[in-house]
């Protein structure tokens, strides 16, 4: 399998992909997130062989995305519930289904996301907090160097054309 | 390599896993977005291995997120523009670098946006621009199927927890 670290790179985004592992582990997160808690609930939904989803849960509870909790004593039984980390993931997943259902569904969107209190079909979009602006605007927003850059990061940045992001 | 295809299932995140393809390929997608386009400059920050390189790049032009471009003709030389398709990720991108120095940034964030006219740091959200509200904040929006879900994302969404997403 040629898979390297990305650890070791200080890009938030390598990071972020060492975490969440694999697409695996994303389409578990996915199901975490719709609610699924068991093991064999994420086993029907995914149709993924038991040792595969034993290994990714394992990892998702070393990365802190899940917490493994007992829910029965006898026989002893484990339930994963996100944590903090994990349920943030949420900007990650929600951006992934907005992109599929504008450019991989034909057939229109299988998966919604609504208002519960209007009822309306939402349309997702990332905003700066700060301006009220739409950061995928073209033109509007650039990616800089941050305090904690290193040199790496700061090349990267001074590479960076115009047209960029 | 344990990979498995996720393109039948019609889930919009299964599907756009199919098409980014792997970790290396989101990294391609980051570099294309802060403005790189030449296999040299790829290969020089990734420092990604030439043939892996090439499967890549090919893997992503062929999903129809980057475009194989000559822009010169002796020798022939080709360059990776991003598409439509690939621009579009930079929602999922951004979302990745949000997350990513939220979490696993302990000596602070490594790379910020910038609102290139006020020249302030910019907090990314996802919003819904139609109530306006922030779709990440609990108990605010629900997914649901969309009107082209087959029985298998209807099964899944019936099964949704009150506290999900």
């Amino acid at each position: 399998m040629e898979r390297k670290s990305f650890g070791h790179m200080q890009c938030p985004i390598a990071r972020s992909l060492e975490h969440v592992g694999e697409w695996w582990s994303i389409l578990i997160l996915r199901d975490a997130l719709y609610g699924l808690t068991r093991f064999d609930e994420f086993e029907k939904s995914l149709g993924i062989a038991p040792n595969m989803l034993t290994r990714r849960l394992k990892g998702l509870v070393e990365s802190g995305l899940l917490e493994r909790r007992k829910y029965n004593a006898h026989p002893p039984r484990y339930e994963y519930v996100l944590t903090e980390i994990g349920r943030d993931f949420r900007g990650v997943v929600l951006s992934l289904v907005a992109w599929g259902n504008k450019h991989f569904a034909p057939e229109g969107p299988s998966v919604l996301l609504k208002n519960i209190k209007t009822g309306k079909t939402a349309v997702p979009v990332l905003m700066d907090k700060v301006s009220g602006e739409e950061i995928t605007a073209p033109g509007l927003f650039k990616v800089v160097a941050g305090p904690a850059a290193d040199e790496s990061i700061r090349k990267r940045m001074s590479a960076q054309r115009p047209s960029a992001l």
